[in-house]
């Protein structure tokens, strides 16, 4: 998508170099990452220069794919897959992708097996961004010309290749000519909602507003959201979501003002072997997340500041689970489904 | 209530000084404000070094009390009034402040008069000091021992001359040998719950921590909160509340998850003339208290810095309205009233 007017994917390769947004620095500077190895890009997957499930999907396919143009013979190619994969251990996404080109390289002879990697590569990176503009399509037929859409964190394109899942169908509703405003909840303790979706959304030059968690239940009551999209980490077999903290609450909002209430992800997101949202384990980050934030000052400088006061402490669970019952739809690359066991089964056919 | 175990009450006098907290330095610098006229005390009043409407009302009459010290006349004394009134045209508690000395002189011979206003300013700082603490006697008839208690925003005993509304049941019931546990929302966009809740909360040694807004739903799915309580800027005569942005939020979760949802205020608070809360005006206050925090840097600096992407606008409403049927009951100095225009009728009564 784009960023001053020029498009971008997160992460590409050009000849034998990985490429990549630094999403470290974002949303205040532009800086692309040059991986000449796959130890490089691997790296830069571990210092969260490249972050989210679709974009560390694509770059361990891109590492792996290096891997083969660097080393040879079984042991090499094996120490590279190990290299990659400990980077980021409970990542799935990171292990997909890396698999990917491994199963796909089985027959093929060794003198092509360079250039075949860095084919598989992309083709699982199109993949992902192919998916998430279906997403979109199938999102988009949701939305109504002068619709006001609320989102909550960030389930853009930099999550993924492309694209995006929850801000997909807002990118295709708005190319093929509606007009929508999109509410952006901040999304504290953390701000991917101020700090990167705002910055995706103007990039594509949509009307929107950042406001803080707490107005979001104001403007679903005065009639003024007519639909909420969000992401998500984990579905459960059930239809239960496990997405950023906060997503409950606007869930069971939008049902109490009956607005209706989608999630976006691709079907990698379904975890079969999870019955229901019970079993999804919540992460309890360190607490300085809420008491301190980052900003930056006048001069441009990246500011740590202490926002609460001196001898409190802070509980901060990372995600929530909002139960199957408050959601309209689940909206899939392999079309939409209601979230019960029965239709995301169907997907899965 | 104490800060660093020595009481305080937000606004008091002493011979014909009135001394005030700071509340411009809290929490991270507690200061006492000298104000020897009451030209000083009412700038004071007009610079924030004191807010909140019943510190705001007590202030008033300390002026006011002190102008009787100062001058002679009733064209004076007229525009010794004015004066104050000016600092804050639009808060109802100062002019009730204010008025409550000039009513309770008209009979009072002119040699004693000084001594009489000053008598007269104590009468209505403790007035409202003592309104609160039997809010806080009624709602800590609600509490139970190990209770877990979720807030919002601050509506404790900075914002009154003491004890506050909606802490003043956790003080008391502190007080009385009551273990409670309180999660403080940090109440952005100002922070008024990491800022100001929390520093009265552990002052008093209650155990306490702050959560993201976005956290609140997580802890009442859970189980984990056993009632909500809450102050209010303004009730209309049906019992709908108007409160700091997000009351609304907290309340639709509260009820979805059978918590009881309290609202602690005096009954000055409420608008007889207000039929429902669709006639409470919202004020929109500026997108850069979103887009923009303050904080304390590691060298103890305080340091505004933007936590949003750099283009984007933001919108900020500064309260808004949670209609009666989410309400509980709404405690007053009075006893506990159902919100409904029955139930407040027969406390006016």
């Amino acid at each position: 998508m784009l960023i001053n007017n020029t498009p971008y994917r997160t992460v590409w390769m050009e000849g034998k170099t990985v490429r990549m947004l630094n999403q470290v620095l974002l949303p205040d500077k532009v800086e692309i990452v040059d991986c000449s190895s796959f130890r490089e890009t691997a790296d830069r997957i571990k210092d969260m220069t490249i972050r989210g499930a679709g974009a560390i999907g694509a770059a361990g396919a891109y590492a792996m794919a290096q891997a083969f143009c660097q080393v040879k013979g079984t042991l090499e190619i094996n120490v590279a897959k190990e290299y990659i994969l400990s980077r980021r251990p409970t990542a799935q996404n990171l292990r997909s992708g890396v698999e990917f080109v491994l199963h796909g390289l089985q027959t093929i002879p060794s003198s092509d097996v360079a250039k075949r990697a860095i084919a598989l590569a992309n083709e699982y990176a199109d993949a992902d961004a192919n998916a998430c503009k279906t997403i979109g399509e199938y999102g988009n037929s949701l939305f109504k010309d002068g619709m006001r859409i609320l989102t909550h964190c960030n389930a853009g394109w930099l999550a993924f290749v492309d694209w995006g899942s929850a801000l997909s169908p807002i990118y295709i509703a708005k190319r093929s000519g509606k007009k929508v405003f999109v509410f952006v909840d901040e999304t504290r303790p953390r701000g991917q909602g101020s700090k990167l979706t705002s910055f995706e959304l103007t990039n594509e030059g949509i009307e929107c507003a950042v406001i803080a968690d707490n107005a979001a239940g104001y403007y679903m009551q005065r009639g003024e959201v007519d639909l909420v999209i969000v992401g998500s980490d984990r579905i459960a077999a059930n239809g239960d979501v496990a997405n950023k903290i906060g997503t409950y609450e606007k869930a069971v909002l939008a049902k109490e003002n009956n607005i209706p209430f989608y999630v976006a992800a691709p079907t990698t997101t379904f975890d079969h072997a999870c019955a229901t949202g019970d079993s999804i384990p919540i992460e309890e980050r360190n607490g300085d997340e809420v008491l301190f934030t980052e900003g930056y000052d006048e001069a441009g400088n990246l500011v740590r500041v202490r926002i609460a006061s001196k001898h409190v402490k802070a509980k901060n669970p990372a995600f929530d689970v909002t139960p199957a019952c408050y959601i309209t739809g689940i909206i899939t690359e392999k079309g939409i489904a209601k979230a019960n066991a029965k239709d995301i089964m169907r997907l899965r056919n």
